[in-house]
Order: C-alpha cells, then sequence, then structure tokens
C-alpha cells in the first residue's frame, strides 16, 4: 500500500526508516501488504538523501494521489498540519500522527471529521513515544471505570531531575547536561516549563473520560524552582521529585487535571523510573493500577509507534476506531486548588514551634547542611487553597504536592 | 448484545459482576451496545445467587442459542473447554478467555478454526492478567522485530520471593503465608514449579515470533531450591532473585524460551515488582525496552481484561484480529543450556582460591554469617553447558541465571 510522509524531521525521518528497514515484520502484521512511501512532504532540501526521489514541497501531491490511503503527520505543531490533516481526512485518508500539539488542541474535530468520512486517526506516538498507551487505555482497558492517571510524560524534564537526585547536580548544570546530549532543545521552554507534559496530559484525559480536555484548562508548573535541597529533604524519607501528570476523575461531568513537580515515595512504580524514560499509571476501579514504561520520545521509538498505527489502518482501511472522544466544556475541568486534596511539601524559614502550632499531624524532614532557621515538612491531606491560608505569614521556600500514585 | 459465560469460578464470577457493575463504560466503548449475560455454564449449584435463572449444566443451551455470539471460557485447564471451544467457534461464536493452559496447548488450532469461521479467539486475560500485553504486543509494537521478552508471570512466586528478600522469611514460611492469604493454592506445584509461567512464556514466544510453542518445549525451573543465603548474597551487590519466564530470538527459526529463577540487578524495572504483581518487559529493536506492569490476578483485574476483550468482540462481531500465529516445529525451541550464554550465580563449598583457578573475570559476593568454607560468585558469560563443565568437582550448592533485563 502507498503511503506519505508529511516532515522529515527527527521523527518523520525515523518512520521513513523503520518502514524501509522492517518491511518483513509490516508484511507479517498487516497479513501480507507492505507499505511503500510514495511522497515525502518537507519545504527543506535534503540533496543526497536516499529518498530524494521522493520529496515534495507541494501537499497536493500527497493529496491527490489516490492510490495514497495513509498519511503520517510528523512536522509538529497546529499550522499547517491541522488544515493539511483535515484536507486528507475529508479525501478519505487515514492520517495517523505523532503530533502532541495538534492532538491536544484539535483532536476532537480531527476524530469527528474521520468519522464523517470512514477513515482513522490515529496518535499512539503523540502520548510516551514508543510505549503503547493509547490503544490500551482505550481498549485493553474497556472494562474499567478510571479513577486517575498519573505520568511521566517528559524525558528531558526527567533526564534534568534524574541528574539532580543521583549526581547531586543542580538545576542549571543538569539542564546544560540535557542540551549537551541533545535530550532538550536550545529553547527548552516547552519542556522545563511542563507545556509538553500538558498537552499530553490533555491527550490522556480526553480518551481516559470521553471529553476534550484544552492545555489551557490545565494548571502547570514546571521544574525549574526544583533545588538540590527540596532533593535532600525528600530523598530523606525515601522519595523523589518528579515532574507528574496528573488527572482525577471526580464526576461524569468534572475531572481535575494538572502538571507539577510532585513527591512520589518509594514503592509506586513511577519512583524508579529514570533518565529519559517515560511511565503512565493509570488507576482502574476493576483492575488497580496499572503501569506503562519506555522510552518516551527519540527517534526509532517514536517512530515505530507512528508506523504501527500505519500498519493498524492499513490493515482496516474501511473500519472506524470509536475512541468515545466528545466535546468538552469551560467547566469540566476544576480548579484544583479548591477541590483536590492532597499532602504537601513545604520548606520555610521559620522554627518547628511556629509550624506546629499551624499545623496537626505533621512529619519534619531533615538534611545535611540544614541551617537552624529552615524548616521543611510533609503537610496533612488538604486543598492547596486551604494551604495557602494556613502558610500566610510564614516565609515559605518552596511547596511541592505529594502524590498518591 | 447476549453473550455467554462458561466457568462461575473466580474469574468467571468476577465477569459477571464486572457486565453488571460497568455497563454504562461497557456501552460507551462499544458505540451504545451493551453486554447481557444470558447463560452461565458451571456444573456446581449456586442456590441463592442474584444470577440463579441463568445458570444451566447443559453445554447446549449456550451453543445453539443463536442470539449468543460471544462466549467468555473462564473454566481453566483443557478439557472441556477444548471441545467447548472448537464447538463455539466453528458456530460462529467470538469466544474469549482468561485460560493460559488452553491457549498455551491449542491456540494455534483455536486461531485457525476462529478465522475459518470468521469470528475471535482472544485471550488478553490469560498472560498477566488485568496487564494489558496481547495487544500491545500484537499491535502497538508492530513495527519492531522483537529481541527478547522476560517477565515475572507468576504473583504467587514473586509474593513468596518479595517475602524472602525484604522480611527474611524463608520458603516454606513464605509459602505458608502466601497460602493463608489466598495468593496460592493447596497444591502449589503449578506456581513454585514454574508451570503456570511456563504457561505464560507460550503464549508471549507465540506471539512475540508467530510460531505456537508448547510448554514442553520451554525448560522449567521453580523457585524451591532458593534460599535465604542466596537472596543476601545477591543483595550485597544491589540484585535481587525473581522467577523469570525469558525468550530470546535467535533467528527466524530458532528462539531459546525459559523458566527460571534469575537475578536481576537493581536499575531494571523488573527487580522493583514486588508482592503478587506482574510485569513483562519487552525488548524491540526500534523502541528499545517497554515494560508493562499490574496485577497479574485477582477475580476483579482479570475479569476486566476478559470483558474488555468480550466488548472488542461484540464491536467487531465481523471482523477477525490478526495475530500471526502459526505452526512451530519440534526443534524450534533450542537448548539454551547450549546456545544462550549468560552470567551465572554459583555458591559452592570452596575456597576462592579454588575457584579463581577455573574461572576468569569473577566477582566475589559476600553475606553476614559466611561460613569459612563457602564462596558464593557471578561468573564470566558463558553457556550453562560450559559452566556445568566447569564446575565439575567443585561441591556446588546453588546456581541462579543472570539476567541482561
Amino acid at each position: 500500500m502507498k503511503v506519505a510522509v508529511m516532515g522529515y524531521g527527527t521523527v518523520g525521518s525515523g518512520v521513513v526508516e523503520v518502514i524501509d528497514t522492517h518491511s518483513d515484520i509490516i508484511k507479517k502484521r498487516t497479513g501480507g501488504d507492505s507499505l511503500e512511501v510514495a511522497h515525502i512532504l518537507d519545504l527543506r532540501d535534503f540533496p543526497g538523501d536516499s529518498h530524494e526521489a521522493l520529496f515534495t514541497k507541494d501537499f497536493n501531491d500527497i493529496l491527490n494521489d489516490e492510490e495514497v490511503k495513509v498519511v503520517a503527520e510528523t512536522m509538529g505543531g497546529v499550522e499547517p498540519a491541522f488544515t493539511f490533516t483535515s484536507k486528507l481526512l475529508a479525501a478519505g485518508k487515514s492520517v495517523v500522527t505523532s503530533n502532541k500539539e495538534l492532538v491536544a488542541q484539535k483532536g476532537l474535530e480531527l476524530l469527528e471529521l474521520a468519522e464523517e468520512n470512514g477513515v482513522n486517526y490515529l496518535f499512539e506516538a503523540s502520548v510516551g513515544g514508543g510505549i503503547p498507551i493509547i490503544r490500551p487505555m482505550s481498549q485493553c482497558l474497556a472494562a474499567n471505570n478510571i479513577e486517575g492517571v498519573a505520568g511521566i510524560l517528559n524525558g528531558t524534564t526527567n533526564f534534568i531531575l534524574t541528574k539532580m537526585i543521583e549526581d547531586d547536580m543542580d538545576f542549571s548544570d543538569a539542564l546544560k547536561l540535557a542540551q549537551d546530549n541533545g535530550y532538550a532543545e536550545k529553547d527548552p521552554t516547552a519542556d522545563i516549563e511542563g507545556f509538553d507534559a500538558c498537552r499530553k496530559v490533555c491527550i490522556l484525559a480526553s480518551l481516559a473520560f470521553g471529553k476534550h480536555v484544552y492545555p489551557n484548562q490545565v494548571a502547570t508548573e514546571g521544574i525549574t524552582n526544583i533545588t538540590l535541597e527540596d532533593v535532600s529533604y525528600i530523598h530523606s524519607m525515601n522519595g523523589v521529585i518528579k515532574l507528574l501528570g496528573q488527572i482525577k476523575y471526580i464526576s461524569d461531568d468534572k475531572i481535575a487535571a494538572f502538571v507539577s513537580p510532585a513527591v512520589v515515595w518509594h514503592g509506586s512504580q513511577l519512583a524508579s523510573v529514570n533518565d529519559v524514560f517515560n511511565a503512565i499509571l493509570v488507576r482502574g476501579d476493576a483492575v488497580g493500577d496499572v503501569c506503562f514504561y519506555g522510552p518516551g520520545a527519540g527517534k526509532l521509538p517514536t517512530a515505530s509507534a507512528v508506523v504501527a498505527d500505519m500498519v493498524d489502518a492499513a490493515k482496516h482501511v474501511e473500519r472506524k476506531k470509536i475512541f468515545g472522544w466528545g466535546a468538552g466544556s469551560e467547566d469540566y475541568v476544576v480548579d484544583y486548588k479548591s477541590e483536590i486534596e492532597m499532602p504537601f511539601y513545604v520548606r520555610a524559614k521559620a522554627q518547628e514551634s511556629k509550624i506546629k502550632g499551624t499545623f496537626t499531624a505533621i512529619r519534619f524532614l531533615n538534611r545535611i547542611g540544614q541551617p537552624s532557621d529552615e524548616v521543611a515538612f510533609i503537610t496533612d491531606k488538604m486543598t492547596e487553597n486551604k494551604l495557602m491560608q494556613k502558610l500566610e505569614g510564614i516565609d515559605v521556600i518552596n511547596v511541592i504536592k505529594v502524590t498518591n500514585y
């Protein structure tokens, strides 16, 4: 079957490579059909590339090729990816993508368009890179009411935090190392401020609970405020700090969804996820906790997930996948700060006696080199708003959520 | 849609319970259809059960009910499950199962029969209980050549080993605790001798590489020889002992597959899998390592996987799943003892000097209370046959494989 690839960056070139090098297994999985790349869309030139003859700068070459039934969109960004994808679906072609920004912003519209036209829009590679998560969530856990999801969804920040935790490296040195290793972009904002994790939370929340959640509905906090002092206090109680996306079911009309650093205690499957790896934990009412672990990014892992979707789309040209992903609403995602109770880690310039007068049932933490006027402690479960009230008049240095995953 | 359940034991009654309690989410996932249990087959009586009117002792009540399109087989054992399943598939009904023994012995025949009759035979619940693994392996990783699979596939033995490692409990006390907690049967042979894990290895190997592997082809060793002394030596090097099923690709015509205790080093995702939890690690050439973690058994987790397959079968009555699972052959699974090189843990009554004369590049381990005439060490990579040659004349107490997962 003829296919096309739009965007020849890291993932797109990986897709072409995986199709080239895995024709045997692809044929086996489709039941005999192979994938043949007929067009590669990119505005750049790739002189000397072995696929030079396939390149085009004109999207219409793909749109108008009636033999092309499946297209991989690995361009990233909302436009022109959205326009191109819409036109392809309307023309009866299935589209598979690794573009989390587009799925998070326009997933609902594109899924509806795919359904109207009897084709598929698949996006396994948009969350967790090569980790199977979209299909397991929508199919394997079909007989569960999902209670919550928590994930380490961004490899760059997990690498930085791992270096801080294991090698005592401070944030800026760890960031620089991530950049030197090619794990972080020159402008690392989308990673370290949590925007990338936020998009993945939107996709997971939409899938888990069937209503579209948009990035601007998800309160998002990055890791730039995390210091080695926090790491050290939390380590003293056998915990680690991870950037987590968390989603909690409240009712059919209300969920909470937020991205933030969070304390994860030893014993959680999320605690041992290090370096650039990702993991997604899904809590179902029947199955309990299941966890999916693997490389969350990278050329070949992500490309292999895109190609697996292409195989699926090729195998089932006539059949639509049902994701049960409907419209959301403005008040669907609650203000977690007033609705969700959890324990918090607090570090402050204060004496223990002062804290004990304000909080009940807290545990104090220690670190080597702790100044005599500094305290760190874990609070009881409460809402973040209530915590902030209690902390009024206290010279707070840092506050980090504690997760129950 | 009308469905039936055969076998009202732990899993079967869980299936009925999940269908009863999850009708909303099931309707959502099927796209509007609900599952209605029309018959429950069991030779026992369940007086007072709320589904009493649905019970039958006559298999033909299910076979001859033309409205029943999907049947859950949760009887366990090869017969009469095999005969019943064959008749149902031949009659154009899809069958889903949690019966690992049947799938491991007769999977190929039943899949072929399903294909001939244009129906599905699904078995997500047969490996890893509630953990999604069959579908991710056959679909999500479709663009990978799988290099190997390693899994903690039996919750009972993992519970026993966890108690030995974390609570210093000896094997027989840990087994008794497992029995008291309902994790182990009165006759625990199938668990502690590795037979249960062996069946799951057969299913995973058949799926991963497309040729049926039978239980008698998989060398299987249980955990009854593991002692607290071994646990202690291995702990000193930051390792743990797990009962692993391991599968390794050698060529399209040859694989290795075996079940045995194995040393897993700290840092592996398998090392932190404790208690009755299971985990399956799949190594693909494009994706790298992905790992699936969750409850490997239990009424509702396993039942939820069965019901998810029922939803899938109900949604796609007309469509066959392609697993690419073909015939195997007698010499397909090699003798791993002569073909696979790995390091080993060895404990012996001997002096270090004697060991140093026989092995190169070894690391000695220590434990508290170690007798002066006892040594424990990790060997270089070699085949098990070569190891046994080298150990001739040495008074060996125990040998445990070291895994590279």
